[in-house]
Parts: structure tokens; C-alpha cells; sequence
């Protein structure tokens, strides 16, 4: 990668910035944000040069990555687009995939899949900000890419042999991810129950409980470790789960229902022998998924 | 504390033993259990001497802990109350306290609470078992104590002025417990939401990813943290749940219930105004409660 521009310097784009450069993968990163973060992050080495305007940042780069939430990126792919070199792939890091994928295919029409690569790092935290940043923030993390469909209708679930899709696929497992790749769809539909539906029970969780008892109730002083790593969730930003809820509502919408449905029944099996065989089944799946 | 007996020496009962003996509380510890167990705590330092009979190992001792599944502690009362110094005081460490504090009425009638102070150490793990037993176990867990009505009607919440009372509470104080004092009622309502609605929580949220994917589908390598975290508990012994379960399905129920409730109207909020100011509300709640 030669020239590489960040636009958006939060917790996402400024440890991917530290994490380019600890592993040498940029020669120059530009990075667009407020004039504040601009020189903040410069000062913390995530970036070379800030600037201003996101048209003017994505001249003559060759990687652009969008690290703002999904509305966002949806207007800045947008904007930038006009300006972009022939050769620029741009990627995202967005918690949802169709909506980000569609206003790619729109924008671009047939060269949609050369141009743009959607993606995201399952790598979110109840922190935000630059002042989180870490340069080994996507050690581990699996970072989902999932390329869009192109016309000949070739199987999206593999990398197309594209040079600047293999460029990216190769800097993000430099820098430790994990790269799995998926359709769009598949990945909302996936992330609304591995994600968004156990961010949806911590934050009811806490108004359930809030409901029984007031929030200032000395009786939830009774409580253990297991309700605190059940509620850690519920202090994530409400403004990214807005637009999460927002742009994956009918896959969120299906899997609380069936959450629900879950729920009532293993509620119905109390005392039953049933209760038993459910609660062993999950118990094995929970050991199967922590590997 | 004289002469201790600790009934069941899995990781509750052996932290325990550990940990009284490095405050220096007890001058000596009978650890009651299978013959294995006795021996292995011994080695640990956890109790100076072992004893298969549990009417054997209460004679002579001036406090006596109960540290077994709810169920069990209400039959190894019943079979150890003849046999009991007069001034001896038995606790437990079950997990809930109507149907234990409802036995020691019947057992000991109007003497009940000068006999019994039934209590529930907040420290349960995912993990059991003496070989996961540390002396730290107590340390800043909330140790919930419940006194038994008295006949004249006292005020259950606070501790009656009973010596063998005051010593267990400062002994629990010692080993670095937090102690907090309410009824036995109370108590079971309280943790059906702070604990047990949580681990239902956690097990249902397994059952309704591998119903949606089933267990060996490899779109579920596409998650984070956040679903692990949602998971530990799921993790948890089956039989110990079970008869947590049991034993206090109708406040449990009642919980669930409404955690259906509060998870079908966020569910229908998806998309409004109402989303936001809801998930806001969660997360101060949230964030109060870790303090």
C-alpha cells in the first residue's frame, strides 16, 4: 500500500492507523477527520498528514478506508466517489453490511466489486474514541470481508482474484486479523444473532431490572460477577446501536423474536425434566463456541 | 470460633476452610465429605481433620456451615439437628434461602433463629469442584445473611442480637466478605433477578443460536466478545441450576415473564424514538450498577 487514507479518527480508524504503521504496510497514511483528532492522532503516529476535506484525502490513494458507522459511510462513499482513482479500493468497517453493499452497487454499477470491498472487524468495545485507540486493537479479531456480487453471478463467498482485494486480505492478516469471508446478506443475518441480539438482552436486561426494582434499589447491591459481565454490554454508545437497529431491523427483529419464543418455552420447562436436556444442550454449545 | 464444621467440601466448603484458616479463626476445621476429598483438603490446609459421618463431625463444634446444593442442606439439617450442641449455630451456602429457612422453622421451631442463620455468598463461578477451591474466594463477595423471624416479630433485616450471630458476622468480615443483611423472602426475589434470570438468560441465548444455525455451522466463527461474555454463564453445572430452578421457580418465572415483556416491546421499538430513550435509560442503569 502506498498511499492510504482513514477517514473518520475514532477508536476504529486510529488503531487501524497505528496498526498499519507498526507493521509498515502504508508509506503515507492520511487521515480526515476534525482538525483537533487530525493533529492528535499525527502526534500518536496513527496517521502522517491530516486533512480537512474527504475529497481532497482520497487523491491518489490507493486504499481508502471508511471508518465511521454505516449511515455515514453510505454518504461519504457518495461523495468521494467522483474523486477516487481508477485503481482505489475502498472498504468499510461498518456493523452492517446489505445497506453499505447496495449504495456500492448503486453508485458503481458493474465495477462495483472492483472498486469496493465491504468489511468489518468484529473488534468493538463499550469505549469509543481516539484516545482509545491501540495498535493491537485487531489482534485476533475476525474481520469479515464480503464482496459484492458481480454481474457474471461468481461465487461471492471467496476473494475474487482481484489484485487489490488480495493487497487488503494480506495487510489485515498482517496486522493480526482474522479474515473470514461472507455475502453481505449472510453477514447481517449471522452478526444479528451473534451480535445485535446479545446487545439487545444486556440493554433489556438493565430495564428489566430497573422496572422491578428502581434504579437506586440498596437490594441490587445483592448481585454477583455473573450480572456484571451480563450488563457490560448495555454501556455501549446508543447513537451506533440507533443506526445498527436501524439498518439490520428485520434480521434483529426475527432473532429476538425467536429469542423470545426461546425464552417462554424453557420458562414453561421449569421444574420439568426438560429444563435439564435444554439447559445441557446449551451448555454444550457455549463450551463448543469458546473453542 | 472453636471447633468449625464444614459439610461438603467442593469449591464453596474448601475456599472456605482455606480461607478461614489463614485469618487464624477457627482452632480447628472438621471437613465432612467423601473420604478422597477429606484427604485432598487436608494436603490443601483446608481442614485439620476429616470425618465421613456427618452426626460425627457436628459434635462438639460451636458453628457449623453447610456448604452442599440447596436440597441437600435441607436433609443433612434435618439429620444433624438432634445432634447439635446447644449452642452451636448452623449457615448454609445455598443459592436460595425460602426453603431452607422455611425447614429450620420446622426443625427448630421457636429457637429457629437463635439455632439457624441461613446465608448465600455471592461467589458461585463456572467452575466447581475442590481442585478450583482458593483461599481468596470471599474476598469482596457479597455475603448475603437471612435471619429467621423470631416469634415476637423482630425486624428480620438487621442482625439480632445474638452472639453466635455477631461472631459469624465479623468471622465473614475477617475473611474479606461484604455482608449484607435482609429476609429470607426477600432475598429469593431479589436474586430471581439479579442471578437467576441472567443464567436463564445466558442458556437461552445458546438454545436460540444453535437452533438458528445449528452447533457446527462455521457462520458462527462471526462473533466477538460480546457474545462470549453472553455465554459464560451458560457454561454453568447443570444440576446445580437445576435445583436453583426448582426451588425457586415462581419468583424465577415471574422474572422471566417480564423479561419476555420488556424484550418484545424494545423488539417493537425497533426503528423509533423510543429505541434510543429506552437503550439510554439502560445504560445509566447499567453503569450505576457497576459502580
Amino acid at each position: 500500500m502506498k498511499r492510504v487514507t482513514i477517514i473518520g479518527l475514532g477508536l476504529m480508524g486510529g488503531s487501524l492507523g497505528l496498526a498499519l504503521r507498526q507493521a509498515g504496510l502504508a508509506e503515507h497514511i492520511v487521515g480526515c477527520g476534525r482538525p483537533e483528532l487530525q493533529r492528535r492522532a499525527i502526534e500518536m503516529s496513527a496517521i502522517d498528514s491530516g486533512c480537512t476535506d474527504v475529497v481532497e484525502s482520497v487523491a491518489g490513494s490507493d486504499f481508502v478506508f471508511l471508518c465511521t458507522p454505516v449511515e455515514t459511510s453510505i454518504a461519504l462513499l457518495q461523495r468521494i466517489a467522483p474523486h477516487l482513482s481508477p485503481e482505489a479500493l475502498v472498504t468499510d468497517v461498518g456493523s452492517t453490511k446489505s445497506a453499505f453493499a447496495a449504495a456500492a452497487r448503486e453508485i458503481f454499477g458493474p465495477s462495483a466489486n472492483q472498486r469496493v470491498l465491504p468489511g468489518h472487524p468484529l473488534a468493538g468495545r463499550e469505549v469509543s474514541g481516539l484516545e482509545h485507540a491501540v495498535a493491537d486493537l485487531y489482534t485476533n479479531c475476525v474481520w469479515v470481508l464480503t464482496p459484492l456480487r458481480d454481474d457474471a453471478g461468481g461465487d461471492a463467498g471467496h476473494a475474487a482474484p482481484i489484485a487489490s482485494h488480495r493487497a487488503l486480505h494480506s495487510a489485515l492478516q498482517t496486522i493480526g486479523a482474522r479474515v473470514v469471508f461472507t455475502t453481505p446478506e449472510e453477514h447481517d443475518r449471522t452478526l444479528a444473532y451473534t451480535s445485535h441480539l446479545p446487545q439487545m438482552l444486556s440493554t433489556v436486561l438493565a430495564l428489566t431490572l430497573e422496572q422491578a426494582f428502581g434504579a437506586g434499589n440498596p437490594a441490587l447491591q445483592i448481585h454477583a460477577g455473573g450480572l456484571r459481565d451480563m450488563l457490560r454490554l448495555a454501556r455501549s454508545e446508543p447513537s451506533m446501536w440507533e443506526q445498527i437497529a436501524t439498518s439490520n431491523r428485520q434480521n434483529l427483529a426475527e432473532a429476538m423474536q425467536r429469542m423470545e419464543a426461546e425464552l417462554k418455552a424453557f420458562r414453561e420447562s421449569l421444574g420439568s425434566p426438560e429444563f435439564r436436556t435444554k439447559f445441557e444442550e446449551a451448555r454444550e454449545f457455549a463450551k463448543f463456541l469458546k473453542g
